[in-house]
């Protein structure tokens, strides 16, 4: 099963996303034409994922360069349509150093989508070396094929490591407030056909203590020079329990996702979120109606928490110590 | 304010419920006459909390002794409702030493609920005096007013806390999956005033790591002779972060929750709950159709976690040796 959630049609020329938001429910694709619809696409996350976003971004300005759309007009809505994202921010920029041509700027974005998905599968291979017989695997959030070109980082490992011993087997957080976990991962896992259970967040601890996990493998929003990882809210909660356990706990991610201009993550800013994602679940109302709350998007996890890191390249240990050549 | 789920109507010879399935939407009351109709508010969860329900339980014996109901029968029903709440049995067993008399009965019935009252009343005092002037405590579930005569055990502490220094704050967890946190005690926090925040479950050990949090303080389903606990599935995983931080960790629970007959808490039976607790959210499916789930009602937290467990008699701490005569 070759689970996607991007599809360039060369001869329509036209976008064809995966509306994520309606998902598990249905698969339903929507097909784009013109750059605007990307725009909108974005900021109503059809398509989330940051190597998703940059690659939807990048064909969205080879449709503005085909219908001869103002590039600098263009490059500034696709770039503001998430203002948080890197990788739409570095897709973008590699677009900027090409001659305003459909024909190169859609062979730039194909090479993106292809070389994102060669990263996945490298960090897949990478990871899968470290994973033992009938491994166990708990994850969080949605790091799979649908947030990227395909394959995804932690979910990717966990794709390659069935590739190699179908005995494997999967426990996944459904991960609150949006619950990518049991809306997406759990969607994509039954695709797959790899054995999985989704548990609420608060359970991983417990499920550590029952030994019942011997991996938990995350992704990364961002790491610093000393391995500190901001990932999706809860990924610093799995970290403790797992280390107080004696259980490795693994990142995957790659290597642009590295920002080893900052020493140290208390240099992250944490950004807080809409009270409603946590007041209503689509939509419906499950909070009272005056319910003050506390939404950070992420958290950050020290790197002495982090037993390794994985990207395209290779596997790091702590200490870390990333510099700007190395990683 | 003092919230109340339970209110006799002596005049009536009603018992009268607070519907909990139906907050924090709507507050509507259920008028019982009829012990058939309480074995039903049981079994429905309209009411809910262990103690909350051996109250409800020995009213309903009252109502059946004033219709000239079989006592075998009634007490069955009763004791079916809800086959694992320690209360529940507990309460009916109070009952059965006496003739089979309304006004005896019933008299009882109010005795339980009075006791119940001052018990909690007790656990705010002892826990109170532990509190530092403007303290921030974390909570998990509801252990209110609601689930018990009035005041709680965790939040009875609170509560007490909150009287001698309005200058205390609050943050909830919304207790997945069944978000008691969220819908009952994010209800009760907002009616008496005192300052909270609700977080996602996951988000608990970040806020300890950001050092926003000086207690942690849970209740208690079950307290083994070494202290280890039974309680909300995410209790366990509080008890890791607060130890791996070092704050204190609080278990609130009168002594009817000890059984000091099990040495420890592995033997203690860990229900496993219905899937669509986790797959749907008042009957809206959040899952795909196919979703296996692991979902433990609650948890065991090892006593050596346990800062101080404290009940309506004083406060104890680790190493716990729990005797018959002694708690």
């Amino acid at each position: 099963m070759n689970v996607r959630s991007i599809l360039w049609q060369h001869d329509e020329a036209a976008l064809d996303l995966l509306d994520q938001r309606l998902l598990p429910a249905q698969e339903q694709w929507m097909r784009l034409t013109r750059y605007e619809a990307v725009v909108e696409a974005i900021k109503t996350m059809a398509v989330r994922g940051a190597p998703a976003i940059g690659i939807s971004a990048a064909y969205g300005m080879a449709l503005a360069a085909r219908s001869g759309a103002d590039r600098n007009t263009a490059h500034a809505a696709l770039a503001g349509s998430r203002p948080t994202a890197v990788n739409l921010v570095w897709a973008l920029e590699r677009l900027q150093k090409l001659p305003w041509e459909y024909e190169a700027i859609l062979a730039e974005a194909q090479a993106i989508e292809r070389e994102d998905l060669e990263m996945n599968l490298a960090i897949g291979r990478n990871g899968a070396a470290l994973i033992t017989p009938g491994a166990r695997i708990l994850t969080i959030c949605n790091t799979g094929a649908i947030a990227t070109a395909g394959h995804g980082t932690a979910l990717g490992i966990i794709r390659s490591a069935f590739a190699k011993d179908p005995s494997i087997s999967v426990f996944a957080c459904e991960t609150r407030p949006r619950l990518q976990g049991l809306k997406l991962t759990a969607w994509e896992l039954g695709k797959e056909g790899i054995p999985f259970r989704m548990i609420v967040d608060s359970a991983a601890a417990y499920l550590l203590q029952l030994r019942r996990v011997d991996y938990v493998i995350t992704g990364a929003d961002r790491i610093t020079a000393n391995g500190d990882t901001a990932n999706k809210i809860g990924t610093y909660a799995l970290a403790v329990a797992a280390r107080h356990h004696g259980i490795p706990f693994y990142v995957a991610a790659p290597r642009s996702t590295f920002d080893p201009s900052l020493a140290s993550g208390d240099l992250i800013e944490v950004e807080e979120r809409d009270a409603r994602e946590i007041t209503e679940v689509d939509g419906h109302r499950i909070a009272p109606a005056e319910c003050p709350v506390w939404n950070p998007a992420f958290d950050i996890t020290p790197g002495e928490l982090i037993t390794a890191i994985i990207d395209e390249k290779g596997i790091y240990r702590a200490p870390y110590r990333f510099q700007s050549d190395t990683a």
